[in-house]
């Protein structure tokens, strides 16, 4: 269906102010920028993920003969307008943070200057892109925090919020950390390492347990991983004791084992001990099962003798918080500066950028939000990504921008890594933009009686 | 990218483990089916969902060149199990409730049957389409029932989960009796009648509020929408009294207003009111800005004089519970049913049916849940949909399986249409299933110590 790259998957009022655009030859430079209203609660930071979908995005942007077809006989637009339509491109600049980067309420993570209908068409899109891999990203930082030295994949596609989002959650947790993803297609298209064991139903459809682990091996000597709570946790253990010798007379040797149901601590204690009394001191326990973050916590905080994490649903959909307060808003337009007033979602006008600073110990210890021409003390985030309408570097490699992200989380002051009662960042805002602001709310108060 | 139909958005174990049937030879008839275990804390009850979506994949189902290459080339499957793949198609059954059908936890809305590496091998990408729509639907339910005789349109798209999430949900809540979406594409590929108004940046890319109403009436004479809150609602709302008999000279009618911040009901209020001593007695109040179901239940409770909803996060990521707690099991393989045991997530085995039946008030009162070869007193819910890997009809228009959701909604009994405390609606188990779990675990107590 390649609805994912449709420039129909937008809002029905992004065309229809579009044909308003482009009666009044509204075609000026327009700056809008993306950012996030506030955290969700017990949240202390976000990672900023999805540019290079953006960016994808936006170099193919175009409609196809068959939507213009559609748009036309839709009757909601001029003939005159579609003409205009099957032209149109994205020829602007972006300029944005590098995924990874973490970043907080306010804070612009990617700019796009364009003409006014191409800036105002990509909306929809831009958001649902940045949006959803940041959600996810940002989620999959507390896992990694949570979690030091813990494997940790996820496994989450069938209860993702369809193809894409498996995908890009895929994508997300490993740019945040993730060792991994059960989804095959995320290695295939981006290189995320694919993990992965055997399911209840290669149990049962054997008629015996044992019969299932000694098939299962030869299939995939490489990668024993063998799935414990079937029937009956331990005894599935004293199994893989069992058939340990035969396996390795075969050169097979069992790589871990997996519990997913039940008080995983528990039978992490238990199993664990049967492994080591058999000699199987080196077979790894993986752990799933609708495990969320509290869940994960707490095995951690209890020293559950578990190596390895699969996480699911309580990731891709990002359980706690599955949306963020987030806005793709005009600050510019014509050469003249722009704000929203609406009542508790007034934002802040103007180009702008972000200058982080850092203490002695190498740790963020305050941001400065200002516009873009100054220039100020400490590490701009903000930098150009695409001009006229092309990228200005291929995509860096996934493997690189984790690298950064684990840098990112390193430089995280030790209060913001906490889960409860986290405080807030400080951002401090520039003289120069609220300067701006209020020059910008008092031309606006001169019009309105006009 | 076409990332929604690749067979490669599956979990890597269901490849390993096909491999593992393959060495084996074991492909005999596997029976699974779908069913949601539990229902989210304050719902009464779910929606089937996403089933046309399901049997296109089935049809779909192939790998293609570079996928099989690119597995050859992984080292981790045998050369023969590869070249097996690529002849592998989907030519089982599908029974299924139609879309629309309400259901119950432990209730199946969908049967696989077909040789165990098919139904295997669909598990993931199968539960993620069911699970979704499913999700959404049941979710949109909610504000249907919440708001009787308004107009209810999703406006989701930027924040749902991706591409195909956004585009799922609107058709899933129009299913559910939603008026339509504020995305095109689903208006082009689903016939989901798209809605639209204007964003606050057309507003601020003119110098001037008024003169941005008139332009906008101008460019979509028939589909005037306008936005108040971008500076003072009440002062926008006055504006439009203003301007009426100007645009009503040039045969141009407002449509609406439309209110996105603050205190909606007390806006509404005020904006009527002006509205009305203008003469605008026929403007109709359109509401939106992060409207989840309780702001909207206390809106209409309050009697707010708002005469269309945008609902967007809340329904589109079914943020009060972004997942359900749903599987795909194996019922039986070869002839013999199969149940799982594991603590917390054991199954009822075989083929099943449900008998609904309902009162003298043509509201449920019950359903039964029993073995698919049994005749019972009651409505069955599971049909036949696909054989040997084909539709057995063509899929039906949107519009008919939406005026079944809505008869659906009209059989709810009272108690299932309330928001909290909504208590248990009764599925019983038949002896004939109870029954032949107790063979199923005692056959597998016998086989244990083999």
């Amino acid at each position: 269906m390649e609805s994912d790259s449709s420039v129909l998957l937008t809002d029905l009022y992004q065309l229809t102010m579009l044909q308003g655009y482009f009666d009044r030859g509204m075609e000026e430079t327009a700056v809008f920028e993306f950012f996030v209203r506030k955290l969700p609660p017990s949240r202390g930071f976000l990672m900023a993920a999805g540019l290079q979908q953006s960016l994808d995005y936006l170099e193919r942007l175009r409609f196809t003969p068959p939507e213009l077809e559609w748009l036309a006989r839709s009757g909601r637009f001029s003939r005159n307008f579609v003409d205009y339509l099957e032209r149109l491109r994205f020829t602007g600049d972006v300029h944005a943070m590098p995924e990874g980067t973490l970043f907080f309420p306010h804070e612009p993570i990617l700019r796009v200057t364009a003409p006014l209908p191409q800036a105002q068409l990509i909306e929809t899109r831009l958001i649902n892109l940045l949006h959803f891999q940041t959600l996810i990203a940002s989620k999959a930082a507390r896992f990694v925090l949570a979690a030091p030295g813990k494997l940790l994949v996820d496994f989450g596609l069938r209860r993702a919020h369809g193809a894409e989002a498996g995908l890009m959650a895929a994508r997300a947790a490993y740019l945040a950390g993730f060792s991994g993803s059960a989804t095959v297609l995320a290695e295939f298209l981006f290189g995320v390492p694919a993990y992965g064991t055997m399911a209840h139903s290669f149990i049962q459809a054997h008629d015996d347990e044992r019969e299932a682990f000694i098939n299962f091996a030869r299939a995939q000597p490489n990668n024993v991983m063998l799935l414990l709570d079937t029937y009956d946790t331990e005894a599935a253990a004293e199994k893989v004791v069992a058939l340990a010798p035969r396996l390795t007379a075969e050169g097979i040797a069992i790589k871990g084992v997996r519990l997913d149901s039940g008080d995983l601590g528990d039978h992490a204690r238990k199993v664990r001990r049967i492994l080591d009394n058999g000699g199987l001191t080196d077979v790894k326990i993986f752990a799933s099962g609708n495990l969320g973050e509290g869940r994960l916590r707490s095995l951690i905080e209890t020293a559950a003798p578990i190596d390895g994490y699969g996480i699911g649903s309580d990731l891709v959909t990002s359980a706690d918080a599955p949306h963020l307060d987030c806005a793709y808003k005009l600050q510019e337009y014509a050469g003249r500066a722009r704000r929203k007033r609406s009542e508790g979602k007034a934002t802040w006008p103007g180009r702008k950028q972000i200058f982080r600073r850092y203490g002695p110990d190498s740790r963020m210890i305050e941001d400065l939000l200002t516009l873009d021409d100054r220039s100020e003390e400490g590490e701009p985030l903000i930098h150009p990504v695409m001009r006229a309408g092309r990228r200005l570097a291929p995509p860096a490699p996934l493997t690189e921008l984790r690298a950064y992200a684990a840098d990112q989380l390193a430089h995280l002051p030790e209060p913001l890594r906490g889960f409860r009662d986290v405080p807030a960042y400080p951002v401090k805002i520039a003289e120069a933009l609220t300067a701006l602001a209020n020059k910008v709310d008092a031309e606006t108060r001169l019009e309105r009686p006009k």
